[in-house]
C-alpha cells in the first residue's frame, strides 16, 4: 500500500473523518484521562507474536492504564513506525485494531505513520471519569490490598513463547499461558465498577509485575504493605505444569509483568467487595502505616523487593 | 539519570501530578481537537540538529496541527525512545520541553519512555475549539487561497545545515534559514484568529510542502486552483543568495516540506483580510470549481504536480 492507498484504508477502517490535520471531537464537563505507552520491538515484543496481537495488545495496555484510573474509555490515537516487513502487513495491523476497537467500545480517531528500522508502536488513549478517578496514592493502613484475577501466566507465557511439549496438558497450558501474554484483557468495566464503589481507595494495574507495581503503590500512598504468598491467586494450572516446563513459579507470580490484572485497595473484606462487583476479587494481604513490603511465607515475614530481585530467594 | 530520577525530574519540569498510570486533565464541554506526530531520527530528523531543538520542534509541528484546525493548544503526552547518547542528555530534552510548553502555554501531562535503536519522538497535543473547526474541506470556488508567511526558508535551511559561506550576508542568511528548519514558530494565534473570522472556509498547515498541501486541500474540498508563482512570498534573501549557495529556490517554495506557515482560504480580500487579522497574509491565488491544481507563471497556466516533482521543471 501506498500513503494515499494506507489513509483510504484508515478511513474505511475507522473513520471517514479521518484526514485532516487534526481530529475533531466532542467533549462534555468533567475529568478527562490520558495515557501514552510506546511499544519497541526487540524492547517491548518481539516478532515471535503475531502481528495481530501486536496491535490488540499495544491498545489493551493503554486500556489498561484507564482502567487502572477508574475511567471509561473513549478514543485512541495510532502513531507506527513500520519497518518494511510490519508495511507489508499494515493491514492485518489495522483491522485487529478496528476490532479490538469495537470490541472495547473506543474510536479510533486518529494517528501518523513514519518509517522505522524497528517497529513503533505509541498509542495515546483518552477516557472520560464517570464517577471519580482512582489514583496511586488512596491507600490507608488497614486497608486490604486486591487482585482482579491469577497472576503468573503472563510471565510463563512469555517463556514459553514458540515452546511444544510432549503431553497434551502441557500443550494445553502453554496455550493459555501465551493466550494470556499475548492478548491480555484490559480490565475497563472493573474499573469504572471499582471508582463507583466508594470504599476503594487505590489502583495501579500490574504492568510492571505484582511486587513492582506494589511498590508503587505505596510509595505514591506513602505506606507500606504485607502481602501472604499463600493468599495470591495462581494462574490456572501453572503450579501442576511449572516443573516438568522449566517455570519458576515464585518469579513469574511475584514479578511477572504484562499481567494487566488491577492491584487495588479497599477496607471492604473479600467477600463484601466480590458480592458489591459481581464477580471474585482477591484480598492477598493489608496496608501498612510502616513503609516497606513485606511477603508472608510459611508465617514468616520478609521484605519483598521490586522488580525480580528478591534478597530471600 | 536511571528510571526514577527520570520520573523525578519529569515531575519537577512538569506536574509533581505525574507518575500515575494516566494523566487527569479537566475539561468543559465543547469540542476538542486531537493529533498525533511520530518522527524518528533518520527518517525524520538527523543528529545534525541540536538536540533541544528536536525537542521543541516536535512539539511544535503538533501545535501547528491544531492551529490549522483553528484550535487553542491545551495538553500535550510525550513519548520518547531513547538510544544512549540521547538518554545522556535527556535533561537537555526535557528542559527544551520545558520551556517550550510554557512559551505556547501547554501543559505536558505525561508521557512514556522506552529504549530505541534511534530517537523516536511521539508527541500527543490536545487542543481546544474556541469558535469553530477550521477543516481542509470547506473552499469555495472564488475564494482566494492565502499563505501565512513567506515560504522556502525552511527547505533551504535543511539544504544548508552544517554549511559555511564565504561572506558575512551568506552566512547571515544561513543562520536564518537553519533557525527557520530547525525552529519552526506554530501559528497558534493566527489558526484561533482565523477560525473566529467567519470568512475563513479551510486551512491546513504547510508541513509536506505548498503543492503537496495546497492538493491535500483541494482533494478535500473538492474543488482545484490557481495560483500565481509571482504571488508566493518567499523567504528573506533566499532570492539574493541561492544562486551562490547552490540553492534551487522554485523548489524550496513550491515544494520544500515542513514551513508550517498555514495555507487557507477565504473570500476576503487580502487587504480586507490582514486588516481583520491586524498582520499581514498573502494571497496567493484563487480557488476553481475546475478540478486539479495550476500554477500561473509569466501569463501561462501549468499543472502544478504535488510533491517536488514538476512536469514543467
Amino acid at each position: 500500500m501506498n500513503e494515499a492507498q494506507l489513509v483510504a484504508r484508515v478511513r474505511e477502517l475507522f473513520s471517514p473523518h479521518i484526514g485532516d490535520d487534526a481530529a475533531v471531537v466532542p467533549v462534555v464537563d468533567g475529568v478527562q484521562v490520558l495515557t501514552t505507552d510506546m511499544l519497541i520491538e526487540d524492547v517491548d515484543f518481539t516478532r515471535d507474536i503475531p502481528l495481530r496481537f501486536i496491535a490488540r495488545k499495544s491498545l489493551a495496555v493503554n486500556l489498561s492504564d484507564l482502567a487502572a484510573m477508574g475511567a471509561l474509555p473513549s478514543y485512541a490515537l495510532l502513531a507506527l513506525g513500520l519497518p518494511p516487513w510490519a508495511r507489508e502487513n499494515v493491514d492485518e495491523m489495522l483491522t485487529a485494531y478496528a476490532e479490538a476497537a469495537r470490541e472495547w467500545a473506543i474510536e479510533i480517531v486518529g494517528g501518523d505513520f513514519s518509517h522505522a528500522d524497528k517497529l513503533t508502536i505509541v498509542v495515546t488513549a483518552i477516557g472520560r471519569i464517570v464517577t471519580r478517578p482512582l489514583l496511586r496514592s488512596g491507600a490507608q493502613p488497614g486497608d486490604r490490598v486486591y487482585l482482579s484475577r491469577p497472576v503468573g501466566g503472563s510471565g510463563a507465557g512469555l517463556a514459553l513463547l514458540g515452546r511444544d511439549a510432549p503431553s497434551y496438558s502441557e500443550r494445553e497450558f502453554i496455550q493459555s499461558a501465551i493466550r494470556r501474554h499475548i492478548d491480555p484483557e484490559p480490565e475497563i468495566a472493573l474499573g469504572v465498577a471499582l471508582a463507583r464503589a466508594g470504599d476503594v481507595t487505590s489502583c495501579i494495574d500490574v504492568s510492571d509485575g505484582l511486587s513492582t507495581d506494589l511498590h508503587h503503590l505505596c510509595d505514591a500512598s506513602q505506606c507500606g504493605a504485607e502481602i501472604e504468598k499463600e493468599r495470591i491467586p495462581v494462574f490456572p494450572d501453572l503450579q501442576a505444569n511449572a516443573l516438568s516446563l522449566g517455570i519458576n513459579v515464585r518469579d513469574v507470580v511475584l514479578h511477572g509483568g504484562e499481567e494487566y490484572a488491577l492491584l487495588f485497595t479497599s477496607s471492604l473484606r473479600e467477600s463484601e467487595l466480590s458480592t458489591l462487583l459481581g464477580r471474585p476479587v482477591y484480598a492477598i494481604g493489608r496496608i501498612t502505616a510502616e513503609r516497606g513490603v513485606l511477603l508472608k511465607e510459611d508465617g514468616i515475614a520478609h521484605p519483598l523487593v521490586a522488580g525480580g530481585f528478591d534478597h530471600f530467594e
